[in-house]
């Protein structure tokens, strides 16, 4: 039997769910719920029902696991311990300085009400996590580095959308290339946050907009674009609908370190992505987690889980047996 | 308590065991096991024993983990099931073709005996195996690509030592950089073996030998050479000691897939190594390994295990806790 996969919330990352869930041949989508008025909400799957939220605990029994697709915002502190007490769930939770205390809250949930959980699953927090996570204990005399972009940042392009004369904008977080060449040496350099990444805008201004005023208010921004070398391209709506509506994103996380009698051997430890739909690579991951997610859950092994906790043997279609005798 | 490590044979990866503990502050060498004269092995730990093998089955109380230092092609086939008999173990056993029935024999001799074992952990296998089974699992639509180097390969060292009239000899792998190049672009490429690496030898001549036989030679030997692009470089015995006596080597795992309606989102995933010693980093993630085969006999989970069936919250000092406070 396939697994039963529910989607709440049906935007970039529920539909990256819908595409994911066709990649595989052991899961199958059951239904999504909104809440927006489901006539108005068009999925790609034929015959599967989308649907009120308030609906969804009338699905308790055919829903394996529900995939929590909201924002980390305001959505997910709320969303995963409630709907932990009635499903599998997985998020994709990156509030990273807010972890702990979302942790707690859905591992009591789920414990509670003998349910598998998982929050932070994607990419950072997801495989940049475990990929620091392997590298310090495998090098523990060394320095991790994460670099992320150039992508999207979402956060940021609000904020200047934010500013009074503005349209339309978006913000790129750019890694420094003499940055990432020094840390792909093993010069292991200390970095400032405006060595490490530049920042670039692009905006539409409202008609009659003073871009100077406009532009010295997005570089000045504390907290956004003080601390980094900001540069500010102002441009037309029709060449930001052509060149800068995708979401594009990627990063890359070092470990450089050594070891020896008097650590003379360097070793550098490389990951990277390049990612042309961040929001669909983020549910690439969370579906495989959500095989991991059913399989715990099918053992009894509840609470909250993090990419720490599960086993890599977890998230193959292959059997234990095809992946030593293909992967290993 | 301190986990105490116990080495089976001081070669390179022997002395690399010895290094890593060093870096860990939850582990300490308890002994050493070799087949030479213990009297005629200086290690660099004070206060630690060296001894014979003979030694090595009184001291079944006295070592948490065992670690195997023996070579894939005779060695460890006969070591880690007899040793896992007695002791938790773990091998760097790399002959990929043979892991299924490797790792048959070691499951059932440390299922009957009540021990942890671990086969196959270093690099590849290990953390190479590892970035396949995720990024397959996570991008089911695509294609892996696994490089190695540039770096030492002992075999094709060896192979190219037992022609007439060669003194010394160092074979390097190195990846093609446009086949690198065209998977780090997402162009999917297929690639045969001679696109993919060249093989560069180093070679010391014996007095009186012909260069132009002995490179005819490497370069038409089947299986090692023949479907590769080969350099020969003949060179003297001191510019070998000086420039080709280090261990170094690396590799690249990409995994390129695309997601979404029509799959028209591409996605490249890489992870490199560029190593300064192949055996001291091998090692470092045999140590790292080590951790976890306690923790997983402490809770009575015995049989053979590889990288897929340990979770990353194993291989740290640090509690989950921590991790994900300041890692996930």
């Amino acid at each position: 039997m396939k697994t039963r996969i529910g989607i709440l919330g049906y935007g970039n990352l529920g539909r990256g769910i819908e595409f994911a869930v066709r990649e595989t041949s052991d899961m199958e989508l059951t239904a999504v719920f909104t809440r927006r008025d489901p006539s108005t909400v068009t999925i790609q799957t034929e015959n599967v029902p989308v649907l009120p939220v308030s609906e969804l605990l009338n699905w308790t029994d055919r829903i394996d696991v529900l995939m929590l697709c909201g924002g980390s915002a305001t959505d997910l502190p709320v969303q995963t311990p409630e709907y932990a007490k009635y499903f599998n769930v997985i998020d994709s939770f990156d509030t990273h300085a807010n972890i702990p205390q979302h942790f707690a809250a859905v591992d009591a949930s789920a414990k509670e009400n003998n349910k598998t959980a998982m929050i932070s699953v994607g990419w950072d927090p997801g495989l940049f996590s475990l990929m620091r996570a392997y590298t310090s204990a495998i090098l523990p005399n060394g320095n991790d580095y994460t670099f992320w972009g150039k992508g999207v940042s979402q956060g940021h392009s609000d904020a200047i959308r934010r500013i009074e004369g503005v349209a339309n904008a978006k913000q790129y977080t750019v890694p420094v290339d003499s940055a990432l060449t020094a840390v792909r040496n093993g010069e292991n350099p200390e970095l400032t946050t405006r060595q490490k990444h530049t920042r670039e805008c692009f905006v539409v201004l409202k008609e009659g907009a003073d871009p100077a005023k406009v532009e010295k208010e997005i570089i000045e921004m504390p907290n956004y674009f003080a601390d980094y070398d900001t540069t500010v391209n102002f441009i037309s709506a029709e060449e930001f609908a052509a060149n800068h509506s995708g979401l594009n994103h990627g990063g890359f996380v070092f470990r450089s370190g050594s070891t020896g009698a008097d650590h003379e051997h360097n070793h550098v430890i490389e990951f990277s992505l390049k990612l042309d739909s961040n929001p669909e690579f983020t549910t690439s991951v969370m579906i495989a987690y959500a095989r991991a997610v059913k399989r715990l859950a099918d053992r009894g092994d509840f609470g909250c889980k993090t990419v720490f906790d599960i086993p890599p043997v977890l998230l193959s279609e292959l059997t234990p047996e095809e992946m030593r005798s293909h992967l290993l």
